[in-house]
């Protein structure tokens, strides 16, 4: 496998902006301030157990790489989730953002080499059948980053 | 002019994810740390006196309104800028978010509308002679929200 970086993928494999995920108390709430506000719409919408989140994505754009760039709303379905911590001592607000990527365990791989902890040791489920992975913040510039491989 | 929301182009003529914008303390460190880690080139550079940072356009991907979707990082000027307050109180990390629109004057009034506080009472200059608005977070879910209009 060549890890030459070219003029169009980058060297991670990191092709677009995924999402935004942003923390909510409210997600009917959000979800109807970003519509009325901006008109974006819910694309899909779904509970995730294991990450204790009820959560939307609104669609804002395609990508040059086939895919889109989403708002993911994500509100706890629990006290203790990492997003009902992060509202605690946050407020709502940008809880982390993703980047897309074809081969998202190949991506983890690349920038795991980089010195960047990755969180997930294998690629766990994410929104809509996507697999997913979290990098740790403090070695993302403050930024908790996620890389994530479209599930269709 | 008619405000009626098409399949295309949100009411707000909001059509891309523009930015993320990203404080650093060493912007230096921080392009560093992102061309290693995920290999985001450096598209564009400048000093903003008015808004006192040095700042950087990392270009993720392309969107579908011709535009495209950046890093933005930020490291502040001076002691009292907005930026370098931010990091006092909330250290590195995810500073706002920027919609793109190609009319950024009608994309204000149009969400100003709605009850949200647009921060600026005309477009001010922004990222390579850009045209910017800054919209209250308290009104739009906590995120600091800047809307923009591209120089070119």
């Amino acid at each position: 496998m060549s890890t030459a970086p070219t003029p169009d993928v980058p060297f991670s494999g990191l092709t677009r902006l995924d999402h935004v995920g942003i923390a909510c108390r409210d997600l009917d709430a959000s979800v109807d301030l970003y519509r009325r506000t901006y008109g974006f719409e819910v694309e899909h919408e779904e509970v995730n157990e294991e990450q204790g989140v009820r959560e939307a994505m609104l669609r804002v754009n395609g990508t040059d790489d086939g895919g889109a760039t989403y708002l993911q709303l994500l509100e706890p379905l629990r006290e203790d989730s990492p997003v009902a911590k992060f509202l605690d001592r946050n407020g709502e607000g940008v809880h982390h953002i993703a980047f897309g990527t074809a081969d998202v365990a190949g991506s983890a791989q690349e920038v795991g080499r980089t010195g960047v902890r990755v969180l997930d040791s294998a690629p766990r489920r994410g929104t809509a059948g996507s697999s997913i992975v979290f990098l740790h913040p403090k070695d993302c510039g403050g930024v908790l980053t996620e890389l994530v491989q479209s599930g269709h």
